[in-house]
């Protein structure tokens, strides 16, 4: 029996867990760790994992794979606190919304025994929590990972299967690169979500624009509804990306003020470009997407040797197929 | 046979016909123009419309009432067209976006035989056009009303029937206080999902980045795909509204931006803060709200006389009620 250790059983880790369980994977055992004991309870409950250990050194016992789901910040704990207890060739992965300090504390504070892949999983929902998680989430999103420097192939190859096991598409990026990314189509968000719901709901005619508030104002106003915790950390640890995002924008919506104020021509077209620009991207984020980007750390060529520990023999040949195209890749950059 | 005549078979127009058909009401006969021959096509083939009229003129021959579901800057031209043919004591009501400038046209520009009622149902999709058009999205919406000066009880309590009809809650607003009213839930949305889209999409990383965008990215730029002419009428007529909220929340924006740059204890009080405040809206919008707000014209008093032409038996007795409890909001003001 092959032990995964989930810690922080929210809507990310809950999720995994139940699309984990759905995967119907032989020889899988899930262990679930959450500082509230209610999560716990309640993920074992939903079937998003087969126990629950309170206590977090023990969670990881004799764990083949520990997923780390917690805000970003918390992530730097749960290092120290499992670092000495992490059974020597364990992979340890994470699910954190900013990647270049989670790296950092990863060559700090995990041993060399252990090999750590960053990842993230661009999959979200209005809720969050684990009464939110459902194992539909990762269906066709893009999963970011980031290897450490030491991190053994057969391990990388396993969190590829992870990612894939739960539905998503493999994307290697470098840290820098992913934050910066990220800062505008995903953090930047977060901030003008929540700067919007402040802005209207401080006015004072709130009580009557309350009422006018419909469907587009939900829409956009649904990552200021994420949890605090995590929207702060992702702040803090990505917090140069975004300010610069922030001015980058604030320059943009200036630019369309004075396309109101004006009212001419070029406001229509403006409106036309964004509607063709986002038609486009709905057109291809609809195309499935397998592993892309280039691997940050060089990855094994011999790719017979991907017996995959985890995710069985099926994986194990779809692993194949993967770093193939990631080597084909390689070669076919100029 | 009383007829009901839809100019402009969009999303919105489309979906009031719908709506209307689905209602079943008895001795009613839907007539739909647009300028686009294939939308009135799709109209009549999708039930929203009993038959297509090609002349805009010929479409109102003999209407009880007209309903213009264009862009806002095109209603001025359809009053301009239609003015002279309207039948006597028709009532005409409009579903465009704001309403200062609408009123105006039509005092100026509509005969008095006529009860203009402007009207804005707080409902709207993704998606525009006839085909993304559905019975359901004004189910629960808030349904602003605006009735002229010289508008008729009876058309203000067909217009109100019209609204329940469909599902909606009617709201009786001042044109001025509407407009900027949606300038800060409505509009401005629509400029930051706008400039969101462009800022991201001119940028040398958005290869890269619409990878990595998510369901968060899908859902804030969401009226980025709104209709463009649309949008730009909406600018173009709400001008300084828009123009004062726009700078309104930058001043937030860059509040936002400092609490980033600080990285402090404010930012989680912050993100908590706006957390609250929109669970909080969320939960008062599923409310059910019936006719609220004041009225701009006089109420007739005596509600034995709301005889509902067009909306049956069951509707004048619910608009009583609904005039009741504006009569009894107006008297408990203070």
């Amino acid at each position: 029996l092959e032990r995964i250790t989930i810690i922080g059983l929210g809507l990310i880790g809950g999720s995994l867990g139940l699309a984990l369980k759905q995967a119907k994977l032989s020889n899988i055992e899930i262990v679930g760790h959450d500082k509230e004991p209610t999560a716990s309870s309640k993920a074992r409950k939903r079937g998003a994992i087969d126990k629950t250990e309170w206590s977090i050194l023990r969670s990881v016992d004799k764990a083949s794979m520990v997923i780390i789901a917690t805000p970003v910040l918390t992530i730097k704990e749960v290092f120290k606190q499992i670092a000495e207890v992490l059974p020597p060739g364990a992979i340890v992965t994470d699910t954190g919304s900013t990647k270049t300090q989670v790296m950092e504390w990863a060559e700090e504070l995990l041993p060399p025994s252990v090999s750590f892949i960053g990842g993230h999983p661009m999959a979200g929902k209005e809720s969050s929590g684990i009464d939110a998680a459902s194992a539909e989430i990762f269906q066709g999103c893009t999963y970011c990972l980031i290897p450490s420097a030491n991190a053994a192939p057969k391990a990388v190859q396993t969190v590829v299967g992870l990612a894939d096991t739960v539905g998503a598409k493999p994307f290697f990026v470098d840290p820098v690169e992913h934050d910066s990314l990220v800062a505008a189509v995903s953090h930047l968000p977060i901030i003008l979500s929540s700067s919007l719901v402040a802005a209207t709901t401080a006015s004072p005619g709130w009580r009557e624009m309350s009422r006018l508030a419909a469907t587009g104002f939900r829409d956009i106003t649904r990552l200021a509804s994420g949890d605090p915790i995590m929207n702060r950390d992702i702040c803090l640890t990505n917090r140069d990306g975004l300010v610069r995002w922030i001015d980058e924008y604030i320059v943009e919506l200036k630019r369309y003020r004075a396309l109101v104020a004006e009212g001419g021509q070029e406001l229509e077209k403006e409106f036309i470009r964004v509607w063709e620009a986002r038609a486009k991207w709905l057109n291809q984020a609809k195309i499935p997407r397998e592993a892309e980007g280039a691997p940050v750390v060089e990855i094994p060529k011999a790719s017979e040797q991907m017996g995959n520990l985890l995710f069985g023999e099926k994986l194990a040949r779809r692993g194949e197929e993967i770093m193939k195209n990631i080597e084909k890749r390689e070669q076919d950059k100029p």
